[in-house]
């Protein structure tokens, strides 16, 4: 958190008023140490974007930061990448769930969440270079050490594959990772109040049912499933 | 899954052409009882809505399926709930990893995951009653008989809650609970295939810094960490 979030008036640091968080600003974060280790820590995030007639549309995506940029996989999207491609504006958020915050109220409890949100254009990555880079990436995010365990991808399938970079100069982190803040004649009471920590666990790698015998599992999933 | 999803054609049970889904439909389901199922399950979503100038925003809320709506509280995010309240068109996806698809490629690796997605227009619950009896169905939803252990919410807290509900008419499904799809000279190669699973997992309740001494943790507690 940087200093002007102990000061009174409202914060002058973020990189525009559009993400400027407005709901509980001193949960704020514009950093970009704080931006970026919330986007390494996700696999997922959920983009929006505007349909001709008005209506938003959100879908989930696979999601990896590469330097100043979130790259994100195009097949899974079709509609919003169609739509993305020309430069439309879009929204990438990314959530990572830590808990739930157990009130002494019901209208204190709430969820213990890192979350970044990021606006602009995307920018589709044609170069094949650029883009077979950027897949590596995402691959490397998800299962860190498979692309080297794994054949070259083809010219066909990067031809078939579309993938789309989006600047993190305008996005805005928010951050709960506190306790209840209840009134003090609820705190008094003898209700109880704490968190629940919630988490992403891998659990044991399972073989496809395809899968050739003899084959053992990679080092990459072991350590993707936590030894 | 229904029948149609066997048929060549395009799949006519969608609900609207806006929600059909277009990438991978052997993937889509347009049943309420499979819809019902990943919303009952989720927490979280990611709520989109349209600014005023065209752009996108996403951000998460907490969510509630209250018979055929979806229940969002609205304290969270006030720039989207503003937009929403004048019934502009929102759309709300909740996803849910299950687990990393690692195929023989880089090409064909993907996630498990159950998504839903609802369009419409959201509408805001005015009436003090109803909007008490949301507020309980999305703390029920978040801690299972957490309303029976606290006091009332009072009357001025109803006032700065806003609740928003959106129809499940226009919704959505898609599941992929499968493996990776790899070509056969793929399957015939020394190359390892299959899932490392994913799931939110409770940990141990932590009690509040500011918990009075002899206060037990309460039973909706002990449940939501798992015993």
């Amino acid at each position: 958190m940087t200093d002007s979030s102990e000061s009174e008036g409202p914060r002058t640091d973020a990189p525009s008023d559009r993400v400027r968080v407005r709901r509980i600003p001193e949960l704020a974060a514009y950093d970009r140490s704080v931006i970026d280790a919330i986007l390494d820590a996700a696999i997922v995030g959920h983009l929006g974007v505007v349909g001709d007639d008005g209506q938003p549309f959100v879908l989930p995506v696979t999601v990896a930061r590469v330097g100043g940029e979130v790259v994100v996989h195009g097949s899974v999207a079709g509609r919003l990448l169609r739509t993305g491609a020309g430069g439309a504006p879009v929204c990438l958020t990314v959530t990572l769930i830590d808990g739930v915050i157990v009130a002494r109220s019901l209208f204190e409890s709430s969820m213990r969440y890192r979350s970044v949100v990021v606006v602009g254009r995307a920018r589709e990555i044609d170069d094949p270079d650029q883009k077979l880079a950027a897949l590596i990436a995402l691959s490397e995010h998800l299962i860190p050490g498979r692309p080297g365990e794994v054949r070259d991808t083809t010219e066909v399938e990067l031809r078939q594959t579309k993938v789309f970079a989006l600047s993190l100069d305008e996005a805005s982190a928010k951050v709960n990772n506190g306790w209840s803040d209840d009134p003090a004649e609820d705190v008094a009471s003898s209700t109880w109040a704490g968190v629940v920590p919630l988490a992403a666990v891998a659990g044991q790698p399972e073989p496809a049912p395809d899968l050739r015998p003899g084959i053992e599992t990679p080092d990459s999933v072991r350590r993707l499933s936590g030894g």
